[in-house]
């Protein structure tokens, strides 16, 4: 099993090595525009799609520059990986590109969509976990706390910062949800190389703010929320070591929305932005939407980050 | 009432002054491509998403060129528009920003997320035609047989042609819906302008093929449909006149879909692209999928054409 090592930075060269890995495969997703948006909040807003992303969610760029990292000698014993859904794609696709064996641990109430995805990218699917990793020899595929997936994560923030730089534009904020916290990492620490000065805000669900409370309490905080959220894709309890030494550094402050509010935004990026954003990826926009940052004259990217949601749930979120 | 010359000819040039005077106000929408859709079909395939578009469909090109070309001395009688939905979008928004007043003339079975969206914009919507244009004073604005119209759609087809030449890329192919054929006569016009060899074919739905009808003819005939398609944007019954002028020059040919492979393609674009695609504006797609265009190892553009899809009809399609 590869162990990356704890704490390992992750820096703006090791993003830029990323690019070049996962560029002939991921998809170079743009920064989009819309009237619609920038007259209802008052500003400019720009925002990074990365459901139209290999997968459909940015999860890949992480999964195929990890598993690029792993020694040819050490391939055939395959990869291994836990995930409620997106990271299960990534994984599986980056693995079917590379030809290797992908085993997928998903728990049993992950969406259906996500299951069924996972399985038509090749890989074996099992519903709980049962030391499959050692029994294999398979090489671990940490969803986030693992410097190759947070690099890869941030090859979304180093596009952001070039499409802003070819408009001669500034972010003044930027927002992206963590789960672990891996795309925001690596986002933070692309953007804020070329903008010093960019805010760089964290979107959870309500309850589910472990980075938000982290950030404040200054070292590593669970979220106390026992139920579920419809951001299916955001529960992970506690921010991963390695993603909060990098997020601890760069982050503004977290924010957070309610399921109304996240379906509120599911349904008017739907009706407006014609976009199809699963729960979890919409929460910054949900943010946004109701008003949680003050974002007067500023420049904000807003990253969507998925859009694997099942659609008899979309349906009743966009009714 | 302004009243355009009738075959007035649309040039590369005229799309050239259009593109200067939507520009401030028209989304730039980009050129996408999805690996698991160039793998599907064994091509490079590039998406024109106009449901980006302002509006949620590419009529506001052609609609915000025309108003702009109306005299300011001729402004104060408004404008009127008869149109199903998308015209009626493009129209209203294109007033509201120029401060003129709009009355838009719809049938009464137009898609209701049309009608309110058309309204939403400041215009008065009437559900039966009764000499409004006459009795006003307004400028009556042509879906598409009207030269400014046809210039501001071909927009489209020159953000087409310079970002495939930014790619290195010739397209070889490029499909786009039409009803009354506004939008391909612009497209082609722009697109063959830079890539004279490019074949450019028009989607329409079974039965509805009024222009695969005309072209196969040589002359402007009606289709004989009797009954509704779900492309409730493609039922003009005949070619516009000036349209068919240009598009009987620069169209290879003409392709359909079935509603049944519009709704295939409408669940596609959900769940694989995760964009929101009226039927209308996905029949370029459904006949890409369904296979009625031999794509091999060619460039293939497509003009998705808008997003605007009450929510419970899209649900029922992605089901």
């Amino acid at each position: 099993m590869t162990e990356p090592a704890p704490h390992a930075a992750v820096e703006a060269a090791d993003i830029d090595a990323a690019a070049r890995v996962v560029a002939p495969f991921a998809v170079r997703t743009p920064l989009l525009s819309f009237p619609v948006l920038n007259e209802r909040v008052g500003t400019k807003v720009f925002l990074k799609p990365e459901m139209l992303q290999r997968t459909g969610s940015f999860k890949f760029r992480g999964a195929f520059n990890k598993l690029s990292s792993i020694p040819l000698d050490s391939r055939s014993g395959g990869v291994v990986a836990f995930s409620s859904g997106n990271h299960a794609q990534g994984v599986a696709a980056a693995a079917q590109i590379l030809n290797m064996q992908a085993t997928i641990v998903m728990p049993k109430d992950s969406p259906l969509t996500k299951r069924e995805r996972t399985k038509a990218y090749g890989a074996e699917v099992v519903l709980y976990a049962n030391g499959i990793a050692a029994k294999r020899g398979a090489t671990l595929v940490r969803p986030y706390d693992d410097p190759f997936v947070i690099a890869g994560q941030g090859t979304a923030g180093r596009e952001i910062a070039e499409d802003m730089m070819a408009l001669g534009l500034s972010p003044d904020i930027v927002i992206a949800p963590a789960s672990g916290g891996g795309l925001i990492a690596g986002v933070a620490t692309a953007v804020k190389a070329k903008f010093p000065q960019a805010q760089v805000i964290v979107a959870e669900p309500e309850g589910y703010d472990d980075h938000g409370l982290s950030l404040r309490a200054g070292h590593r905080e669970a979220h106390h929320a026992a139920g579920r959220t419809i951001c299916d894709a955001l529960m992970a309890q506690i921010p991963g070591e390695m993603t909060f030494s990098i997020n601890s550094k760069l982050l503004a402050k977290g924010v957070t929305a309610s399921d109304a509010e996240v379906g509120a935004a599911v349904a008017f990026a739907y009706r407006e932005l014609k976009l199809v954003v699963e729960p979890g990826g919409a929460v910054g926009l949900a943010a946004l939407l109701a008003g949680r940052i003050d974002v007067k004259g500023k420049n904000v990217v807003i990253v969507l980050s998925g859009g694997n949601v099942d659609a008899d749930l979309f349906a009743k979120l966009v009714a």
